[in-house]
């Protein structure tokens, strides 16, 4: 890492491209002006950008990408065309050959995922990457993986999973050794949590210097802030990710749709006018934006397609944070030591790359 | 079925036990004046509390039971202790011998699956039950299972559960043919739903006069409403379930707290004090309280274990329509020709009762 942080940017990439992407930088850059930004994607767009945000073009260095990563476009087709040559691509590709020490794009996670594996490939001894996310709890904020890198893991990848989210939240809470707990289901005895039995009895015997073992957690427990870490697999933690978006815009809705109904709701309102702004503050999807690509040799993070400037600017604040704070050797670290699933409980040790056939 | 619908109680079911079941009992009784109640439980408090509540004292027959399942034994516990004898068991048996339609308990939910399972036996052509909710949505309600009887499910386990579902929602709402959604993640291409998308291509495929297959349905589209029917397996449902119920709570907190931090805020909440109570009603948990167990050879409806009178009303409530809108001969006639996976699209078909090996 050089004494700047280089952060190698999909201009392209997300629902409105250059006109978040660079204004969401230029955020950042007032925030942290010892960031400097490679900007790969379309220079006529960028430079008719860039004259209006002085401070970020004397940051930035434009690298002219001619393929554009769309949003529905499938893994293996942004593969096939945008291979080596799109923003995507090449803002990754950055990171590997270290021109940059992190890649943030807004553009479509699977692709963004994918191109991220092939280039970078996974750690030494992780035999797989998950994105992990900051969630509001109400004790603060929480980080949950995998909100959908994988479907399914064995014993070992949720171990594995720990320790990365572990790591993680070491640097974003600034604490030692952060609370892990795996999500579970709180119904006794029916089959098919095998693999987060093992993972729990492996954390707790191992007792790993990196994270203080918890035990289960269930759904209600992630917006409570039980735990700093919550591990689960991808579709599930996809699932609750999306499902408690849904619900806190829900209950939103019903609140303007209740306030709307009178005239003295209306005053009453007004009146409570800087409650609700800190409510909306609080809520802000914006300011927790920014999924993290654990598990890879380099950083990179995703950021909502959808987001404005300001969401976007909280995604490079992530990536900053992560170089800065050296979460690829906290990772290292942690991995050298990490429990192993069988070994302690007496059983035959699964292999890493082991599939769950379902 | 009689002209009065008869209900089991498991009266010693969930946290407060009678003092909860018996006054909810009465509440859904003046409700529903053609509900007759058998009382499974402790004679003696039964019948001090009956003494107080003459209405319900009058529709009901008392049966002493002398053994109690509690909230924390395990399902194989509860078996083996209460199999037989338990309040919780007769009341279930009661369905079985034909004297009661419809066993409520508010007890723990493993053992009452447990002995649901053991005693009614899954109806014909089912290979195993799943758990249905009434989930509050933007739009109203919609039913979503599996909400935790089982972790895992086949494409044949999807594609029955949307036949359940959509018999359940055409009692619940009263529509022909409700929509049907398959709760997927949006990331494309990553292996391991292969069941979710077989599943949905059996749906689609047999067009099915009881429901209308819209597609594949992400976590937020729960609280939108987006379909009347979201089918999911156990794990990811139950987690879906405990997270929105989570978030629900939080974003209420996080109202409570910004509103007491200021003098003008709570009178403007004392102005707007009719919005927030009917946003409190809309997200009252007790109104969609009642989880229906379906598959079963009868019908049995999970009470929470914490709720109050009005709360166990709503389950008895719930019960009272499965009943009086025959569920159970819904299901069978949707079960008559239910999608067959494998078969439409051309694949070797599964068997019912296939597990998945995860």
């Amino acid at each position: 890492m050089s004494s700047t942080v280089r952060i190698a940017l999909d201009v392209m990439g997300g629902d409105h491209g250059p006109d978040v992407v660079l204004p969401g930088a230029e955020i950042a850059l007032t925030r942290h002006p010892d960031i400097s930004f490679l900007l790969f994607g379309d220079e006529g767009r960028i430079r008719e950008l860039l004259a209006r945000l002085p401070r970020l073009a004397a940051a930035s260095r434009v690298i002219p990408t001619h393929v554009v990563v769309r949003m529905d476009d499938k893994p293996s087709q942004a593969l096939r065309q945008g291979r080596k040559v799109s923003s995507m691509w090449r803002a990754i590709d950055a990171v590997r050959v270290g021109e940059a020490d992190c890649a943030v794009s807004a553009g479509n996670t699977g692709a963004l995922m994918a191109m991220a594996k092939v280039n970078l490939k996974t750690m030494a001894g992780i035999s797989r990457p998950a994105i992990a996310c900051l969630w509001p709890t109400a004790k603060g904020e929480s980080v949950v993986l995998d909100v959908g890198a994988s479907i399914g893991a064995t014993a070992q990848h949720l171990v594995d999973m720990a320790v990365m989210g572990a790591a993680m939240a070491r640097i974003v809470f600034d604490i030692e050794r952060p609370t892990v707990g795996l999500l579970n289901i709180g119904v006794e005895e029916i089959k098919g949590v095998e693999e987060v039995k093992d993972a729990a009895a492996a954390l707790r015997e191992a007792d790993h210097a990196g994270l203080a073992y918890h035990g289960f957690v269930e759904g209600d427990d992630i917006g409570k802030g039980t735990v700093d870490v919550v591990v689960t697999e991808g579709f599930s933690g996809n699932i609750a990710l999306k499902t408690a978006e849904g619900t806190a815009k829900q209950v939103a809705d019903y609140l303007r749709a209740a306030i709307n109904r009178s005239l003295m709701a209306k005053i009453g309102y007004l009146l409570a006018r800087g409650a609700f702004n800190a409510l909306r503050e609080k809520l802000d999807p914006r300011k927790s934006n920014g999924g993290v690509f654990l598990g890879l040799n380099g950083v990179v993070i995703k950021s909502h397609g959808g987001t404005d400037a300001e969401g976007f600017a909280s995604a490079v604040d992530i990536g900053y944070d992560m170089v800065r704070y050296q979460l690829l050797s906290r990772i290292e670290a942690g991995m050298n030591d990490r429990p192993r699933v069988g070994v302690a409980g007496g059983e035959a040790p699964l292999q890493d790359d082991m599939q769950v056939s379902s």
